[in-house]
């Protein structure tokens, strides 16, 4: 964990933005959650968007009133940190589809007087971009500084690079890819299907009954590709579970029931299906096609992936790196070695620190 | 797939073999399914036992009467194949505690006059052999001249070498570990669960009404695990399904909802949390503890793995590999550079069958 100070006492706001047209053409109420930290400088050049990933939310950085744990990458940003908030305003923002304050399932349809529930419309990894340009302009941002996420948050920067390619001077993409392989998309589909295997599921229209025990299930069988065998077997072994936990006869067990269990307390189990079917949708290509696809781009990149990740695995960030190079646009890659899997992003380590610091305060070849 | 002939028509019996006492001293009716191919011979020193994996059966090879599909390991058992019938008479039994008519769940409880379901006892790697024992005991099987699986087969083979340490001349381990990882008891665990969470599960008294839907949920996180990044990309890619499929947006979902859905149909969801307790369990220990307790056995050994296993990664068969030659018995080790994951061992490959081959006719240095 960083030692270094905190930005404090943090509020997650609320941004009411009118309609936004998805690439589907439907047409759904806008609003967004989001938390800002840091100032805005004059030249209102030092901002930078934060983009979360699958189960994340806007609150990135900080603590709530009363609130025990801070936002989910408390290590990276704050005063001196690698997202330096002496130096720069960052904003972090909640996708739409999700269940943290954006827009989504549980958002009332006007027409209905009603939550839309599994009656949302489809929304892509573009459209979750596109309303965060639109907080951008209510926000009377002009211009990022850099655009950054890990794992779907970096399918988002990504995204932005190609929708918004003169919006920003830089961009971080971690542990991330430009299209979901096969096997990524069958963990996601086991998910989705353990969720419309529940009973309670009644497509989707579950109301106060959700289907607990399915997004359970799904978050069980994600929860696994987010570590590694390395990090299970040190956190875990063989050991039989602690204390008088009668739901497995392992450790690991009884922690991913837990896992599963705490997580349908805080997630809705259309916004997991939203959300996954938008991961597996999403694809800049491969070979030439991403390069192509990549060839509007105008900032510089830092990309980093993980030895221990195998679930993003380091050859779908070369890709990215690859098709970068190709374009002739400036591109920093670095895997590190570190055992946490695909949620190593997530975790302190100083080398991630150390790189993305000095990348954002760099004046790199593109000036 | 293999071009040699098949060993034709053959038949799965019965062996009704008295009581097995299991390691927890708890009382079995013991029955074994179990198929034979090729002749015992005069000195009967040429059988072969062959172990399956955790969703087989005692159906290794040539076909029922009847039916399209040959048996598991059709390439590999046969005139003139890796395991040649011509020279061995190779026996294949259905491990206890499955549901493919050796006993286990479905079993007829002779206390209650109905099945046991969720009261059979639970039953070990090292149970499994013991009732093998019986069997060839039964069939008058003085000697193995090799002991064979991949998998839990592989697990099989390897209890076998160290509790009867005498009875075999060699001993085949593909594919395999002396124990699971975390990683591996968390898959399995979260087949389990999905079991236990349907509705109709009822603490495993189900009757005639069984968790249908937890275990193709079951079957498609394990699916996964069996394939690898490389060959879900070869057979899917990002397709969607083909024809009229609604289960999923993508040919990899229909894939394994299918294969979910005709899981159910086979294989029982007691069965399917027996076996994979007897796997989780099952632990010879790594490094000083795995070679202290491989120190007893007394037959040479092939392991072999594949580059692609994610699932039974190389680095497992090569802890087994370094406990043997601690002990200095004879070992052959091939890590085989093929894409199609853990399955790999079940899949024709020429490199595969002349390892087996020539292992098993060769006179190697305990002679």
């Amino acid at each position: 964990m960083s030692l270094k100070a905190s930005v404090g006492i943090v509020e997650t706001k609320i941004a009411t933005l009118g309609e936004l047209v998805l690439e589907s053409g439907a047409v759904i109420p806008l609003e967004i959650a989001y938390e800002t930290y840091g100032e805005l400088n004059s030249n209102k050049d030092n901002a930078i968007l934060i983009c979360h990933a699958l189960s994340g939310d806007a609150h990135a950085a900080g603590y709530h009133v009363n609130a025990q744990k801070p936002g989910w990458w408390e290590d990276y940003i704050g005063p001196k940190k690698a997202f330096d908030t002496e130096r720069y305003f960052i904003i972090s923002s909640n996708v739409i589809g999700g269940c943290k304050g954006s827009s989504g399932p549980l958002t009332i349809n006007p027409k209905t007087g009603k939550p839309y529930h599994s009656s949302f419309p489809f929304v892509s990894i573009a459209d979750m971009v596109n309303a965060q340009k639109k907080l951008l302009d209510y926000l009377e941002i002009p211009r990022l500084h850099c655009v950054a996420g890990g794992s779907m948050g970096g399918m988002q920067a990504l995204q932005w690079t190609v929708s918004y390619p003169n919006f920003m001077k830089k961009c971080i993409v971690l542990a991330s890819t430009a299209e979901h392989s096969a096997q990524q998309i069958a963990f996601n589909e086991v998910g989705r299907q353990a969720i419309m295997s529940d009973p309670n599921w009644k497509d989707g229209d579950y109301g106060d009954n959700p289907p607990k025990k399915g997004l359970a299930l799904a978050r069980m069988v994600g929860h696994i590709t987010y570590l590694s065998d390395e990090s299970m077997r040190e956190k875990f072994g063989r050991n039989p579970p602690r204390g008088n936990i009668k739901n497995s006869e392992f450790a690991v067990g009884s922690y991913l029931v837990y896992q599963g269990e705490s997580f349908v307390d805080r997630f809705d189990a259309n916004s997991y299906i939203y959300v996954t079917k938008a991961l597996d949708h999403f694809s800049l290509g491969r070979g030439q096609e991403l390069a192509k696809n990549l060839s509007v781009v105008e900032c510089e990149f830092l990309i980093i992936a993980y030895s221990s990740d195998w679930l993003y695995p380091p050859y779908q960030s070369r890709e990215i790196v690859k098709a970068l190079e190709v374009n002739a646009i400036p591109v920093s890659f670095c895997e590190i070695n570190f055992s946490k899997g695909h949620d190593s992003f997530l975790i302190y380590n100083p080398e991630q620190e150390h790189l993305i610091y000095h990348f954002l305060v760099s004046d790199a070849s593109l000036e």
